[in-house]
This record gives structure tokens, C-alpha cells and sequence, in this order.
């Protein structure tokens, strides 16, 4: 364990000044991964397909889960999980917890930072399950399943660590009276809040769960994982690493427990109501996390929600053609990636309708249209290498608004600026992957775009005026929440007005991206993915508010 | 304001480390705070009386509240407030709130010091307001109200000073690449929540309310102050301060307004409610404190909470005859110390039946009563020394308990082991101050002794054993919260086991308390009150939880 006080060190400092940091390779090279590693991964992930999945031990189950994944890129799974056993899984996680709270924050932060570089040794097993639960492309699902997810795991053990030890274990008090001073020795004690529940999603199911199980697990609590239904394997996989390198280390593996379910069973809603249950990570739909925001939050629960929004750009100018490009060159990666399904993914672009300056020149918000449409076709039209930004389409829900985007337009009221291409996967045939498409709609048509369109449509909407815009994004971030917005312009003042309209919006702003960072990325240890400011979020990841109440100090005071 | 720099680094340091630090002498000498400051005080004090309160200036008001203050000394206050107009208060606030964002973190601590080093310098005026609203005796009403809140406001600011400035202003982001480097530059900017509400009690109006109202208003947030109909001067004094100082340093007045309201209006539950307001502080009873977590909580809002609960005290054994009268003087001081009206005040004594051991010898469970009820009468004795530790009686229910102590046992199942005495004051007559009783409960009594009993009046409850008091401990206060805990012992392992039992319950513990700290008391800058791990309060004075949370960081990055 003395090897991670380095890691542990180097990452409290970057996550202070909230510079480059990164303690996970993200490439999967074989250079840097080893030369069998990709095809070793690959193996272990088949071997669990159509199998019990066994490597829980002793997790206290009352039957099985009958799994109901089904890849995006068509295989099924057929993996088979143990239904936990809930009452028995409380009792075992409240046992395990005096051990594991008066171990110290420092033996926990190494324990967990073990925990994740066991799971970074296994990054092309895991992206294979995160591949085949969530539809993201290969390199994708072993980034953001892999090193980028360990990267936000480590981020928030860190956080947790800095938080804990912020707390001194003792000090002597030494009040002036009359005569000699009143002296008093006060030891303050870390107590972890009670059991935490981490409630994963389908498109993200490591990336979006590992700051709520590290942080809570860092904390001194133990962790209950409850799976989305169709991506339960990453988590899995993740969980019997936890329980086996606490077991290593000498602790109960009661502190980290998979409560699979099958959809339909409710197991979030009960599991989020035990009274035991005192910390909630979650990530998904609006409708389930306000639920959980009032019913778990109205109980004195601590609920962490990551939901939805109508992330937004604005373009109102920029300097040259070459400029133009690049924007355009950016906005195709960032609609493309993933197929827009991203909490970050842009939806609501919107630029004035008399167009915008390019340079000296004026281009007309349909020329601005179609240089971004002519972009994205590009950029997609080649099938084989389209679909390893695409990925697949995750569910039915997306499936339908991508198959039939003029039914989508006629429905909002807009109109195809780009229809949505079918995309042929060339190894997985079954796989529905779909192009981004551009649907015009007016600033008046409000109802059309300040909903969550989840997947791939992109809204270009005509304004009166840049300053429309960006009242726009304010007022609508506001109400329905943001993950990301971004601008493009060559005017200081646009920048500024920017920056102050984000400000009151709440949400993280990219400024004139037209290079290699993309407006739906974020960077562990520097960038805050979500601000808690806005109804996209009520947290950040990762800041001192998302570790700081996760614990409590417990005083014992004594005269010397 | 760069006087208060180093006000705040001393504070910041004690801080930190849990030290000793106070900034506002407790003393109520002449040396300390001037010749004059007792009858300047009391004379501007009398001048509000009977009045309308006009030092609020412009706040916008639609009416006056028939104030309903009566000292528990005797006197109606007779103060009329102006009503707050809700909807143009909140229009106000929010329009305020921009600049007091954009003067930055340390402008707003320097700005806030000022504010509490002029509520210092009004300390004998605001004692006066708090002694008769509270019925809090003079040296307390001064003591606790007055510099020992300051201090208490000092440490909200610095908590919040350091949270903020613990996020970089900027940095810059470079991440090694094939070729160059990408570089970003990241600018980090805190935005508050919102409008925040402070909710205050009749029992210490300033003490309780200055740490949720500072830390609110450091942090950015305009906040709207609510006191209790009965104690609304204290807080309408420190409102007209705020205003003051704001409007002095080029601010908004309307970052802070007061809410007077009569009783029976219900406006905190108005206020509560309000979409603007986005995070409440309330101290008080446990019934509104409920209902604020659940419908404000519930509705997405910060709510921080201290409401009651059943202080304990595990007595086991003493070292010697002295200690044994150390003992029962330092509890007889906490049980009088304003009539046990604290929310600190110890309520259940768990004894066991069998007696304790004092040195050599041992006492029965009815010495160790007798010894404290001898404590009480003795330090009760005097009418005219008692009632400045008493103080008054602060409402017709904790009168009502007081003076029929037979007919409060007889329905506990209880008996009287001692009963409560009227002590004349000898300046105001009409003030119901009573002596401490105690009333002997067995520990199977569950009913009688898990319910707070709010005034002077304390429970010895007899158990098998000392492993079973400490069990009760921490079952009754997971159950139904405490804000203290403290145990008398001279066996290592049984103080070992209380430390273990108080981390369990989440209470704080005091131990073997016999000279001058009381366990009622605890200290700004060191202790921490309340622990919010517990269920008679959520949060902690102050700890980075109270803080953290209370702004959020909006990024804007771009390539550089």
C-alpha cells in the first residue's frame, strides 16, 4: 500500500490547482497495456457470457437475476447475477463498518486507490463490458470505461482523503483565565455516515458510478451498487474487485455489495428508502432522480443526482474561414462521438438568424447550417471508421427518434437541416448505428428545445441576435438544466457577456473549441463535470461539497 | 477592511487546527469594552422600546407586525417591526446579488468581519435585547449573545473564506500530446446558490443564527433573516448592522432583510417555500425542523437543521470524595445554567442501581442523587445570586413543567428526588425563574426519558450496569438525537467504551468534567456543535460540510 502515497500525493496536488493530472494510460496500446492484454481481456469478458457470474463469493443472495442485457451491438449477454439479499446484505454492511471506519482515512484511501489499479490492470475487460452494455465504440468504452472512469475514482478517494484529513486527530486547548489557563485535549474522530447507495446508469455505467463508490467507500461507508439492468457486467466486474481487495487487506467484503435487479423490480426505490441507507449516488433519467431528490431527500438522505439538460452553444462570430473549419471540424466530433449520448453532448446550438461574421465576411445562419451539416457527412461517410465514433444506439427510446428524424422535425415544428445517415457496422450487423442529424428550429419554438433529446439531433436555432442567445441559454439552463455550453466568438465582449451569462446559468463554459478538447469532455482533477448549480446536476464532480458531508467528527474532550 | 486580514488569518489558523481562538472578549468589564457601554447599551436598548424599529431603513415593507416580545422578566418590549413585503424583498435580494458575487471571496470576509466587529461594539445593547426576549440571564445574555455569537460568526466567515479560496482563481491545463502540448486556461469563478433563510429561536436568537446567516452571506448569498415572534430585536439590530455596513461599502442594503412576522403567520413556511430561496438555516423544535427537511429538503434546498434531543450523561465512577464534588458542581452549574433551556443542557443521568465506586468506597444509586440534589439546592440558595444563573423561564410550557414537578413525575412514572423552587428576582418580579428539579426514573421508564423535556429539569435514570447505560446512550440518542454526551469515570476502559458508544450515537463526548468547562458549553473555533451525525441536528458549527455547499464554482476554459 506505501506504493500509492506517491499517487495519493501527486493527485491531491493537481486536484488543488486543478491542473493536468492523470494516473491512468489512456491509450490501449500494447505497449503500454502489454502485448496480450487487448486479447486477454477480451477473453475473460466472453468467458462470463452466457454463465452464472460467480465472482461475488459469498455476497448474501435469495436467488438470481434473470439478466436482461442485450449488447447494442446485438449479441446477448446471458450473464446471470445473485439477486441480493437485502436485509442480510444491510446486516453484513453495517458489521463491517466499525473495522473499516477506525482503519483511518489513509489506510482507506490506499485500500480504495489498490481497488482501482486492479481494475485499470483489467481496462480491456471491463471495456469490452462496457462496449456491449452502454453501444459505445471500442476506444471509447476503454477511455471512458476504462482509465477516464479510474481517473474519477481516484479524483474523488483523493478528495475524500484531503477532506478527512483536513479534521486533526487531536488539539490541546488552552484558554486564558485568571491563574493558569484551562487546558483541555480534544480528539476528533472520523465517522462514516451510515451505508450509501450508488444507483448506475446504462451509458456510462463505471465512469458516472465510480465517484459516488469511491467517495462514500473513502468516507468509511460501505456501498451498496445497484446496477442499471441493461449494464450490469462493468459494474459487477467492479464490485468483485472491491470485495476481493478488501478481503486482501484484511476487511469485510460486506463493504462493497452488487444489488443486481431485474427492470421492473423497484430494488432502487426500496433500497433508497432503508432506513440504513443514508448517502445516494445517482446517475440517469429526470423523472426517477427528482423522485429520489424529494421522497430519499425529504428524508434526510444525502442524494447526489446527475440527470439531464439542454446543454447549448452559441455562435456569434469568428475570425476566418480556417476558424469556420475548425468549428465545424469540432461541433461534427462532438454531435458524432457516441452518438450524442452524453449528459455533455450539445443539443440547442443557437445562432443569429441574419448569420454570423467570419472574418470580414458575413455567412448566413443557412451557410453556418450547412457547413456544419457538410461536417458531420464527412466526418461519417465512411461506414467502417463511423462507427467507431458513433458506437450504437443504446435503446428503442433513441432508435426511434433517429430512424424517423422528418416525423421528429414535423412533431417539434422545425425543419431537416440533416436528415440521420444509417450507419453499416462491418463486425456487428445487428448493431443500429445512426449519423448525427441538424433539425432548424425558430427561437419562438420553445417547447421543441427546451426538452433533453437524447441521442443523435443537434437543434440549430435562429435568434434574433447573439445577445437573444445567449439570454436564451441562460433562461432555459435555468429551468431545464445543463451539463456543458459552450461559445464561439472573436468579440472580447461576446466572451465576457458569455462568461456572465453562464455564470448566472450555472453552468461550465468552453470558449472557441476548435482544436482537440471537444465541449462533452471533461477532465478528471481540473474541469468540475457539472457545476450543482443548475437542475442538470445538484453535485459536481469532483469538489469539496460532494466529498466534505459524507462523513461526520465525533469529538471526546478531556481536562490535562 | 485590511484590519481584518489578520483577524481572519489568526482565525483561520485556529481553525484548522481546533485551538483556542477568541476574537471577541466574553468579559462584560469596563475595562474591556469602556466605561459607558453598560448604560449606553441599556440606554439605546430602552430606546427601541415601545416603538416603531426604524433602523431598517428602506426595506421594502407592505405593514407593520404587532410585535409580540414580552420579556420573560416581566416587560412588554413593545416594539413594532416593518412587515417585509416578500415578493419586492425577493426582487431586491436578487438584484443585489450579482455585485456581491463579483467582489470575491475575500472582499465579502472583510466586508463581514466589519459587520461582526460593529455588532461587538453593540454588544451590552444587543445583551440586553437577548436577555429579554430569551430570558436569559444578563452575563449569559451578554456572554452568548453577544461575543461568544461574534466568535461564532468569525468562524462561519473564515470556514467560508477558506472553502472558496481553496478553488484556484485559474490554471492552466496542458496535457502532453504527440507534438505540443494541448494547453487550456481555466478560469473558476463562485456563483452562490441564491437567496438564503434564516430561521431564528426564542432561546438564542443571535447565538444560533449567526453562523448560517454568515456563512449564507460570505459565500454570496443574499439572505433574508426570520426571527422567532418572540425574539426578534437581537436579530432586527443585527440586520440594521448589516445593512449598514453593506450600503458603507457599496453594496446593496438588500443582501440582508429581516422577516419580523407575528405569530401564527406562518412566513418561514412562505419563505420557505419560495423557488428564489435555495437555502435555509433554522434552529428551533423538532416538529418545523421536520418539516423543513422534508418539504424544503425535499424540494432541492439546502436546509440545515438543529433541532433537539435527550443530552446524556453515563456516570460510573469517581476517582475520590472531591472528585465526587466536582462532579456534582459541575452538574449542578449545567442544570441551573439558564434553567436547562439550552440545547445543550443534560436531560438523562444514567446511574447504576447498584451505586458507583469513588475511590475506595462505594456510593449508592440515592448518594450520588442526594450529592447532586445538595449541588443544586447549594448553588441555588441565594434568590439573588441564583437568578443570574437561572435567568427567566422562557414560555408557559416550560413554566407549566416546572412548577408542578410532582404531577410531571407522576406521569413520567417517575419520582421526585428533588423538586423545583421559585426563586424570587429581586429586580423583576413578575420573572418565573425555578431551581433545577430532578426526577428519579428506572430504565425500563423507555417513554419517559426518550423524549427531550425542555427546561430545569433532569432525569437519573437506573440501570443494571454501567455497559448498559452506555448502550441506552446510544440507542435513545440514534433514535431521538443529542447535541452532548459526557461520562464520569476513572476506568480507562470504560472511557474507552463511551468514546466507542459517542461515535456510534454520533454525539460528541465530554469526560470527567469537574472544574470550570461545562458540558453545555462548547467553544467556536474548536468544538464543534452538533455533529449532524446524529438526529437532533444535520450539520456542524462549523465544519467545511456547513460551508462547502453553499456556492458553487462555474468554469470557462479556453485554448491558449
Amino acid at each position: 500500500m506505501r506504493a500509492h502515497e506517491a499517487t495519493l500525493e501527486e493527485a491531491a496536488a493537481a486536484l488543488a490547482a486543478r491542473t493536468f493530472y492523470s494516473r491512468y494510460p489512456e491509450s490501449p496500446s500494447p505497449r503500454v497495456y502489454g502485448e496480450t492484454a487487448a486479447a486477454d481481456g477480451l477473453a475473460t469478458y466472453e468467458s462470463y457470457l452466457g454463465d452464472k457470474f460467480v465472482a461475488l463469493g459469498d455476497q448474501p443472495a435469495d436467488g438470481d437475476v434473470d439478466a436482461e442485457e442485450v449488447s447494442p451491438f446485438g449479441p446477448r449477454l446471458d450473464v446471470s447475477y445473485p439477486h441480493l439479499d437485502v436485509d442480510a446484505a444491510i446486516t453484513a454492511a453495517l458489521g463491517a463498518m466499525p473495522a473499516w471506519r477506525d482503519a483511518g482515512p489513509r489506510v482507506r484511501a490506499a485500500v480504495c486507490v489498490e481497488i482501482v489499479s486492479r481494475i485499470n490492470a483489467r481496462s480491456f475487460e471491463v471495456a469490452q463490458a462496457v462496449m456491449h452494455t452502454s453501444g459505445q465504440p471500442f476506444v471509447m468504452a476503454f477511455q471512458a470505461g476504462g482509465p477516464h472512469a479510474q481517473d474519477r475514482a481516484l479524483e474523488a478517494i483523493v478528495a475524500a482523503l484531503v477532506e478527512q484529513e483536513r479534521v486533526p486527530t487531536t488539539a490541546t486547548w488552552e484558554k486564558p483565565a485568571k491563574g493558569d489557563p484551562i487546558r483541555m485535549v480534544k480528539d476528533f474522530r472520523i465517522v462514516p455516515r451510515g451505508i450509501a447507495l450508488v444507483i448506475g446508469c446504462n451509458t456510462f455505467p463505471t465512469w458516472n458510478a465510480y465517484p459516488g463508490l469511491f467517495a462514500s467507500l473513502a468516507t468509511g461507508n460501505p456501498v451498496l451498487v445497484k446496477p442499471h439492468p441493461r449494464a450490469v457486467l462493468p459494474l459487477a466486474i467492479t464490485v468483485a474487485i472491491c470485495r476481493e481487495v478488501l478481503a486482501e487487506a484484511g476487511f469485510d467484503p460486506a463493504l462493497v455489495q452488487l444489488a443486481a435487479e431485474a427492470g421492473g423490480e423497484g430494488l432502487a426505490k426500496t433500497l433508497a428508502l432503508n432506513p440504513a441507507v443514508k448517502i445516494i449516488d445517482y446517475t440517469g433519467g429526470p423523472t426517477f432522480g427528482a423522485w429520489l431528490e424529494k421522497e430519499a431527500g425529504g428524508a434526510g438522505k444525502l442524494v447526489y443526482t446527475e440527470k439531464a439538460g439542454v446543454n447549448s452553444i452559441v455562435i456569434d462570430s469568428i475570425a476566418d474561414p480556417p476558424g469556420l473549419r475548425g468549428l465545424t471540424g469540432n461541433l461534427a466530433f462532438s454531435f458524432s462521438l457516441y452518438s450524442g449520448q452524453m449528459c455533455t453532448a450539445p443539443q440547442n446550438v443557437y445562432i443569429p438568424r441574419s448569420g454570423i461574421r467570419v472574418g470580414d465576411q458575413q455567412a448566413s445562419f443557412e451557410d453556418v447550417a450547412d457547413a456544419i451539416g457538410m461536417a458531420i457527412s464527412k466526418f461519417t461517410g465512411d461506414d467502417a471508421k463511423a462507427v467507431e465514433i458513433l458506437g450504437a444506439t443504446v435503446n428503442d427510446d433513441v432508435r426511434g427518434r433517429a430512424t424517423d428524424i422528418p416525423g421528429l422535425a414535423e412533431r417539434l415544428g422545425g425543419t431537416v437541416l440533416l436528415d440521420s445517415r444509417a450507419v453499416a457496422h462491418p463486425t456487428f450487423p445487428d448493431a443500429v448505428a445512426r449519423t448525427p442529424a441538424l433539425i432548424g428550429l425558430d427561437v419562438a419554438d420553445e417547447s421543441a428545445y427546451t426538452q433533453e433529446c437524447f441521442g443523435p439531433v443537434a437543434f440549430l436555432i435562429a435568434t434574433d441576435s447573439t445577445q437573444q442567445s445567449l439570454q436564451r441559454l441562460t433562461e432555459t439552463i435555468r429551468q431545464h438544466g445543463a451539463m456543458t455550453a459552450a461559445v464561439y466568438s472573436c468579440d472580447e465582449e461576446v466572451l465576457d457577456a458569455a462568461r456572465d451569462a453562464c455564470a448566472e446559468a450555472g453552468v461550465a463554459l468552453s470558449e472557441n473549441l476548435t482544436g482537440p478538447v471537444f465541449v462533452n469532455q471533461t477532465a478528471a482533477f481540473s474541469d468540475y463535470h457539472g457545476t450543482g448549480a443548475n437542475p442538470a446536476a445538484n453535485s459536481a464532480y469532483t469538489d469539496a461539497a460532494f466529498v466534505a458531508n459524507r462523513f461526520r467528527v465525533v469529538t471526546s474532550r478531556r481536562h490535562v
